[in-house]
């Protein structure tokens, strides 16, 4: 078996040893979701940035470039961050540069790991098959909103653990934490819950309450987006 | 209804607006174990040190000094970090000055709150009896390990919510993800998960199993220990 340990929010990622890990990103809403979304339809990879400037520099090279501060798409960019922005038929092929708040900030705090994949309700039945092929304890990194808790992405490392069962066991308070609380509720709908999070609610101001219905779903997608070389390319596993 | 918020780590304690809020810190594994035990054995009060060295300075002022690092008690202090030590007859009368690894610090990051008090399992229900005398938001501050978040804190915290039902409700993701992990576990003896906790675990190796056991008792002590004027005292309420 296994160890899992999750990391509950980014600012608490320096405790952890990340080295000859599995290490999975989370931002349910909605970076990692836009992430598994937009390979499944098509993307042929995504860049995250953690600024805005770099990021919008990208559009010289030809990239779509996507951006979302405090929940907003940021004004210039191609698109936002909605998984349905990264659903139009015109995203097949592209090449995509993006930044949110917190979600690619994790991406590149984890890059110590030996595998770095991100994760979503969209495709955590993949990323736990992912998880399993490499055979390596997993870390589980949650974005949060900007360095708080949050209920979404706990409640994924929860159904996550679960998934595991069998090959990876909690190993830590927080695994221990976020396993507890998602079996109390499992049997609810993951929408009821989501609907309530703070960073939903912040969300719903901004009228995308279809963004959080979606999120809210498990396994639409089958990919799992894997960084290689700086990129979030297809996993091949 | 009043909101709960919980805290989950002082390393995210900057996020939070402590002003006219009641704050209750926990370190059950031992700090504000022995907080509850010391003034419920006619300690007169106690003063929480972040650093050795002036809490060891108070000696000369007459305190008892207590302190605990990683651990184990600091050499040169008069007692270290079980509550056995607070229990002692000899203690009664005394003022004490403490420190701790990780719960004094918590105690210092909630200097904004309207009031500080300390809870752990021994005085829980006294200290739900508190925040309700007081009619205003409470935020549960878990001292952690290390600035990790920790099991038995959480539990703690998801127990107090429970308490407060009625006059508090979960307000925040944090409080949601302690309180669904407690509801889970309820009717499971607390010494159970408590042992299974990675600081119990580092405890055990210094042979202090008695100690676990002990805090994992639920309000063995109708006291509340509260922060005036730097110190603390049992409340008055």
């Amino acid at each position: 078996m296994k160890n899992i340990e999750v990391c509950l929010s980014p600012d608490l990622i320096g405790i952890l040893d990340l080295k000859e890990k599995t290490v999975v990103v989370v931002d349910v809403l909605r970076a990692t979701s836009c992430m598994a979304a937009g390979l499944a339809n098509g993307v042929e990879h995504i860049l995250p940035f953690d600024n805005v400037e770099d990021c919008q520099s990208m559009s010289s090279q030809g990239y779509i470039t996507a951006g979302e501060r405090n929940g907003r798409k940021i004004p210039g960019m191609d698109i936002g961050n909605s998984p349905f922005d990264y659903m139009d038929e015109r995203m097949n092929g592209q090449k995509v540069a993006t930044t949110t708040t917190n979600g690619t900030k994790s991406i590149h705090l984890s890059k110590n790991a030996q595998h770095i994949i991100t994760g979503a309700f969209l495709n955590i039945s993949s990323v736990a098959r992912y998880v399993q092929s490499r055979s390596l304890p997993c870390i589980i990194v949650c974005a949060g909103w900007k360095g708080k808790v949050n209920l979404e992405d706990s409640l994924f490392a929860g159904n996550l653990i679960d998934l595991l069962t069998g090959t990876h066991m909690v190993s830590d308070d927080s695994s221990w934490l976020v396993y507890q609380a998602y079996k109390r509720v499992e049997k609810d709908p993951l929408v009821d819950h989501i609907s309530w999070s703070e960073h939903a609610q912040r969300l719903a101001k901004f009228n995308i309450i279809k963004d959080i219905e979606f999120c809210s779903k498990r396994d639409v997608f089958d990919v799992v987006p894997e960084m290689n070389d700086g990129r979030l390319i297809k996993a091949v596993f």
